[in-house]
């Protein structure tokens, strides 16, 4: 089907930026071989909901095959890479198979970083795939549960408490709508339980919430996370983590330990061990520092996309500013390295600069709470609240992928609006913990 | 909020006995404690839809305690029963608790048989809960992305084959959803594998399939399964099975041995392992043998019911026949079990027979295959084709559980009709194998 004879592009990852650059070179004279561990892109913004219960899992996850199914000169093999060698243009697979390529964008992305402290990630999952979050919404609800069994307040205390930790837009989403769910989802549901008892606790190491904000709206968003119920503890640092609790130091003050079961990882992010294997410089967070052209040093056929990359924005006055590790940004230099692909390898271009450097077009962020709450920051306006969140609404189901998807995402919202319910309050485990 | 006073019962399994247990005791003077491993009731019946990737989980999973939120008298505890003491009228509890009672419903149903054979298990997965279902969503979706992966078709032909064995109601359904994903679904998504080339086989051992329907339906059903592609092997005997492929023997033929790596196990169902704790007579399959009130032997607090009991149906004539195990029975039987509790404790007639013993209305058998094929046999009605597929999703439809989900269920399968897609084609598995 696919002649041997053209360029043969190797892709590796499937989330926003991978699926970007396949995409951009829909009907251009090249091979691709598409690469995921998964069979399944997914819309990870979404991802709070999933594990919230506020949306099934197929709602927010498409299988890339299908996604691809009409581009012919697309290949997608459910693989996972184990290595990658530069000079012999290489991609080694877990099965032990080898492809060449002609080009290759590494856009295999990120995962949780404990800051060194990994005996964390046991009592604290983070949220990056449909298994992190599976596992979450089953801590989640199985809390209550664990406490609605208990005779005494003390021993149910701790399954009471929840701790979200970090106060990024995954932190703030998690925490707002852990809030919702205590208030108003549970109400009437126990019978020994107050559900509304229960404490959600957010802890911030910097000095406000949603750093990458405007600061006003860190404090609007802030104020809304706290109308919903949630107690907000900035300048907070964590110092311990175990099957028991959580360990916090505020600044200037003591040290304080919360008794709980139930702890929610938003805070580090690093990016994936794949960036290693190339050899390169990496920045502190392990990312591959890439130049305009989204290259790695001497290796004008290698890119580096996505959240993998530590990339420059290159302003047309000459200046550059770091690409925030958000969708735009690694769809935008999906698009880009696709181009420089296809002026080098088919306009036979093949050394030096081929396009502009590469620059990233800020359309804004966006960050919701919960119910009727989020906070806008789209060029020179700023705005929260029930409008933001209306904006957000409007925003996600955009850009979801298939019709059907964003059918029933709109009916999904506008039952839990109407209702106060999540209806996928499932929990899935074999240990039924 | 409940009287102590109150006669205390106790319900062990959600399913479709102990719920309707529970709801016919709604607003009777009792207090109820609702006992269950999970915290979701489950429409078993679409359960293989899940297996399929053609509907989401929380479609046919509904939380129990917020389908029981406004029955006061009734708390629901997710816990695990570990005893039953008879004499002392006492549940124990997997965290060690002890709950006393003074009427008792075991509806703890059943789970798979391997007939002695428990190795087969890893290898052959069953369809009973959730988790099961994801399990074989996961290895069916896997088996045909290892199979594009490799080079030679002699390494991709086990994972090409799909096995399923026993021809019930599931084992037809799987066979039937199979054969139609690899024929249409997954149509012009593969670039080296042809999906539909993919053999799925169908093994019994009884001399028909669908044994519970009239003859000339089996006979249909057959004809069906063939028409969707499936092989359809009777009086087909399963001798080995392990992680390469299945051996099986046929009538008058010799051992043969099919390669494959996907096996489904629809064919033996055992009763749960509670009923072994009451320590009263059991029948081969581990079922409870209950009389006319739906007790064990000289305990009229003891109720059993659903898939864990051995009941017979007392027929007007004064014959009487085994109850078989489908969801109706159950629910029947959860009924007249509420009603006993009822005039027993309440009305106080505590000793003998108070109702008429239990008698089990057959409203008819229901069974579908695929694609527009199905088989109903309902009273002295024998039909089957389109119409009866559309009259078994007429019923499901009907018998789901909330609004939403009737809703949302025959959106999804209205679009599934014309797309030929299945939307939940997502494998969550952390091993990624």
């Amino acid at each position: 089907m696919q002649s041997k004879e053209l360029p043969h592009v190797i892709i590796i990852g499937c989330g926003f930026g991978g699926l970007e650059a396949a995409r951009s070179l829909a009907g251009a004279p090249v091979r691709i071989t598409l690469l995921d561990r998964s069979n399944h892109h997914l819309f990870q913004p979404l991802l709070y909901q999933v594990a919230t219960a506020g949306l099934s899992a197929p709602s927010i996850a498409a299988p890339i095959r299908h996604m691809l199914r009409r581009q012919r000169n697309c290949t997608v093999l459910m693989a996972e890479v184990t290595g990658i060698a530069k000079a012999a243009r290489r991609v080694s697979l877990a099965d032990g198979q080898q492809l060449t390529y002609d080009a290759l964008i590494v856009a295999s992305g990120a995962t949780h970083s404990y800051f060194g402290r990994d005996e964390w990630a046991e009592h604290a999952p983070g949220l990056k795939t449909l298994a992190d979050a599976f596992k979450l919404r089953a801590r989640l609800l199985s809390a209550f549960e664990r406490a609605e069994t208990l005779a005494s307040p003390a021993e149910r205390e701790p399954w009471l408490n929840f701790v979200v930790i970090g106060a990024g837009p995954t932190g703030v989403e998690m925490a707002g709508t852990l809030a919702e769910i205590a208030r108003h989802t549970l109400r009437d549901e126990f019978r020994r339980i107050d559900p509304a008892a229960a404490r959600v606790l957010l802890l911030e190491g910097s000095e406000r919430v949603l750093q990458a904000f405007q600061p006003a709206l860190s404090a609007k968003a802030q104020q809304q996370l706290e109308g919903l119920g949630v107690q907000v503890r900035t300048r907070c640092k964590v110092v311990a983590i175990d099957a028991s609790g959580v360990e916090l130091e505020e600044q200037g003050g003591e040290r304080q330990r919360i008794p709980t079961h139930t702890v929610v990882w938003a805070a580090g992010v690093a990016a994936s061990p794949l960036g290693r294997a190339l050899e390169v410089p990496l920045d502190r967070a392990g990312r591959v520092i890439v130049d305009g052209s989204l290259n790695i040093p001497g290796h004008p056929e290698v890119y580096v996309i996505g959240d993998l990359a530590a990339a420059q924005s290159h302003e047309k006055d000459g200046s550059s500013r770091p690409v925030p590790g958000v969708s735009p940004g690694a769809k935008q230099m999906g698009r880009h390295a696709a181009r420089q692909i296809m002026a080098r390898l088919i306009l036979n271009r093949p050394g030096g600069q081929t396009l502009p450097p590469f620059r990233y077009r800020d359309y804004g962020s966006l960050a919701t709470i919960g119910r009727k709450a989020a906070v806008a920051d789209v060029g020179r306006l700023q705005f929260s609240g029930y409008f933001a969140w209306l904006f957000w609404l409007f925003i996600h189901i955009y850009f979801l992928i298939g019709f059907r998807n964003r059918l029933v995402v709109l009916m999904d919202w506008a039952w839990a609006y109407w209702s106060f319910q999540r209806y996928a309050r499932i929990v899935v485990d074999d240990s039924k913990a």
